[in-house]
């Protein structure tokens, strides 16, 4: 069997084994096929993390495909029917660690810039590629800094099309044009130990936090908008005391919100407090902030996706801002427009994580549609 | 200073580290003296617990004196001034571990009956006591143990003095003539664990229990009575979940009753089903009942208890039944009075556990002028 570029790419990609945060050699072999076309690479390497920012061309608009060469761990590999790290076709699917989630995007994305320029040795603009290695693991060291250094020497992306498997049932059939922010909070409330024979010489924090949990489980945040689904509220770890004969001294409770464009990091913070503060007990409170919303309203980037999947596969697209994070909270801070578009994700994070063949080319034919609807 | 014999009996039992479930040879010293008083001694031993069970005269009624040789253990011992194992006097005070909870009780018992026998050789009734060395631990197989073999044989006790140090400021200030009960629940609430980001796909367990956790904890469960304070219901330990981005799938909730006769167990278990079912949630519940409520209303017992004290002291003596729960549980099942009488309980199971050495004398006194009115 003839295999085409996309594939042959693909499945070289998933012989490395590059778990969070090793690259494995992926980016070089990336770069080896992206130098001869005129891309000039630089390896930004930031503590166990390697990051490839590769561009063609030195003018504006700026397209950037998006993505990382790391996996998540395989699990015990006893469970794979296919070995994780020995791609092979079956039946008309690719499987592999990383198959869908992301190195299948990856070879697309190198194939794709490999025929736009052999037909379009002379597209306006410059494409670029900003590949990371920790996009699993921490995200310290990848995207972020990439974006960091991008920024500090005001080098500009205007579009940016990330590989994440953004499609349910065919490919193409959904695309991401944003993401909720991600807030978490960590709250520790304060009691009095005690025995529970003296229950006035102490004071429960569980039996005091119970009814501001419950306020919290049931407020109701907002409504969502057109593009945001409504924010979520949920606690997420909860603990306190060592049962037996003792009332507990403190509780610590983390929960996570989702949140949409109708409240900011800001505006939940101070309604959770509001609520707290209702309840009248001693509590510290901390808060990281994940990441901010970010939407990616119609414009170029999405209308150019929307057609290309259009004129490739014939099918009407849906955007979506549902589901978790991406390195896409990092990007769009800079003004960039961005667009989550790639493989069927059924099966990423799982064993025997496959992708249809296939689908893999029409991604590579897509991609190389939107390079010529944006730079063409 | 020539000391009384029983702050030199005292000493003695302080010097054998019978931290529990060792007995270190305490029970044996104390049969040594009580044999050439004509009691008859059996040693009950059940697993690592020793119990002595001894009995000077075979007609009734019978009063036992209860209580136990093993102490809780002395935590790091450079938190000591004074050597926990090496008692002394200082100051008025004897220092050890046990001095107060109870082997100053112990020798109380002993020196008491001594004087007693002695000036009563013919005295009505049986004098008996009934020791064990698990009281602090489990109490698996001590007082119930020796119970349930007397109960087999038929063989009753009337009256039961227990040396716990019931006195609050002065020695025989308050008595303990019953105590509440006490009833563990053990609570597993089902959910659906998922991610944050995808709530309608979860059931988050904390959200669905902690309304349910605010009614049992704002619950009125009774006003107590004549003798009992009010029931108390206390959360003493709650788990759930391990933070990051993970709905919990379960939530762990142990709590504790302690409960006065204005309820049964049964009646309270009933009531937290009922609450719990109003909130519509899938959940286990298993209990475990470590001890009903008992009382000793006004009689033979509580009578010369409080007259001896008057006796010995010129005080007059308060009726308790607050605290924790004590072996007087396993007795006052059978039909026995029971009562609680001992030394200031103020240091127990803390460092530099100490009592007043006179206070010693004064009890010893109060448990001769016990037996004079119940048997002389």
């Amino acid at each position: 069997m003839t295999l085409s570029p996309t594939l042959e790419l693909a499945m070289d990609l998933i012989r490395r084994q590059s778990v969070t945060p090793d690259d494995a050699g992926c980016q070089e072999l990336m770069m080896s096929r992206l130098a001869p076309l005129g891309f000039a690479g630089e390896n930004l390497r930031f503590g166990e993390t390697d990051n490839l920012w590769a561009r063609k061309g030195t003018d504006g608009p700026v397209l950037a495909f998006a993505g990382h060469t790391d996996v998540v761990p395989t699990g015990p590999e006893r469970n794979w029917a296919h070995a994780p790290f020995e791609p092979v076709i079956e039946e008309g699917f690719l499987y592999g660690r990383g198959a869908a989630d992301m190195k299948g995007s990856l070879a697309a994305f190198v194939t794709a810039c490999e025929r736009f320029v052999a037909k379009n040795p002379n597209h306006r603009g410059s494409i670029a590629l900003l590949i990371t290695s920790d996009e699993e693991g921490p995200a310290h060291d990848g995207t972020v800094k990439v974006v960091e250094t991008l920024e500090a020497r005001n080098e500009k992306i205007d579009w940016c099309l990330i590989g994440e498997p953004s499609s349910t049932h065919e490919v193409g059939d959904v695309i991401k044009n944003g993401r909720r922010g991600s807030l978490h909070g960590y709250l520790t409330v304060h009691g009095t130990q005690g025995h529970v024979a003296y229950p006035h010489l102490a004071e429960n924090p569980v039996h005091t936090v119970a009814p501001a949990l419950d306020a919290l489980a049931k407020e109701f945040w907002d409504n969502g908008n057109d593009f945001f689904p409504p924010t979520t509220f949920q606690i997420t770890k909860i603990e306190s005391g060592v049962g037996s004969n003792i009332i507990p001294g403190e509780c610590v409770v983390h929960f996570n919100f989702r949140y949409c464009t109708e409240n900011t990091a800001e505006s939940l913070e101070e309604r959770v407090v509001a609520i707290l503060d209702r309840h009248n007990f001693k509590y510290d409170l901390q808060w990281n902030l994940s990441g901010r919303p970010f939407l990616t309203d119609r414009g170029a980037l999405v209308s150019a996706s929307q057609e290309a999947i259009r004129t490739v596969t014939g099918r009407e697209t849906e955007l979506s801002t549902s589901g978790g994070t991406s390195d896409g909270r990092f990007i769009a801070p800079t003004g960039a427009q961005v667009v989550e578009l790639g493989p069927i994700n059924a099966t990423i994070h799982k064993v025997d994580e496959c992708v249809k063949a296939e689908d893999l080319d029409t991604l590579s034919d897509i991609y190389e549609q939107i390079l010529v609807e944006l730079l063409g």
